[in-house]
């Protein structure tokens, strides 16, 4: 993660802890971790949900499938539901079901902003 | 945390994992941060354990009442069950129940190895 997306992860988890939502962050991202966890945890005391997170500068942004592997092998073991956090420069938080990611056909998913902001989910609903 | 700390822990984590839990740990620990975060959160897919851990060479060790304070009110958000890790020196990890720990009158509750090794949760059961 560069700093920028340690400052921005660090406005989600206070964006979701002042909705009265328990969260918890991750250790600084890398690929060096055996188990890979997701960058935020949040919960309603109910449900649980696991989020990674990307910022960007660009109108897309990039996941590896491998991250996207990792999230979902996470959220088997602790019955949680697996989201996409994108922070798009001069916007808010969005976040998205994984459903909404574009299949490059190579390594990665792709998610393309205008899409995002549109199929963003409201977390007054959670 | 010291380096010991982070270590065991980490033995901890992977004891977990192993045996099939779902396992996050949290940033490493400090003073610094705004809401607190338990050393360790663990899943069987259903139930969720909030863990605080603490290391010694000593029979006994104290953990700060702010430091149960903050991860009940963790709990609260997250719906969790709060337990203490224990990792007494040339003994396995112990789990236990913040009941067991005794309170010092002072700023601290403390935790006797004697009687933490005798009501150990076994981790198998949950």
């Amino acid at each position: 993660l560069s700093n920028k997306g340690t400052r921005t992860e660090r406005e989600l988890f206070n964006k979701l802890w002042e909705k009265g939502y328990g969260v918890m962050r991750s250790p600084a991202s890398g690929g060096a971790r055996k188990h890979q966890q997701p960058d935020i945890l949040f919960s309603d005391g109910d449900m649980l949900f696991a989020v990674e997170c990307k910022s960007t500068s660009k109108k897309r942004v990039y996941i590896e499938k491998k991250e996207i592997k990792d999230l979902l092998e996470f959220c088997k073991r602790f019955g949680s539901m697996a989201l996409i956090g994108l922070r798009f420069d001069r916007e808010d938080w969005v976040i998205i079901d994984p459903g909404n990611l574009v299949d490059t056909g190579g390594k990665n998913f792709r998610a393309d902003k205008e899409r995002a902001m549109k199929k963003g989910i409201d977390l007054e609903k959670f």
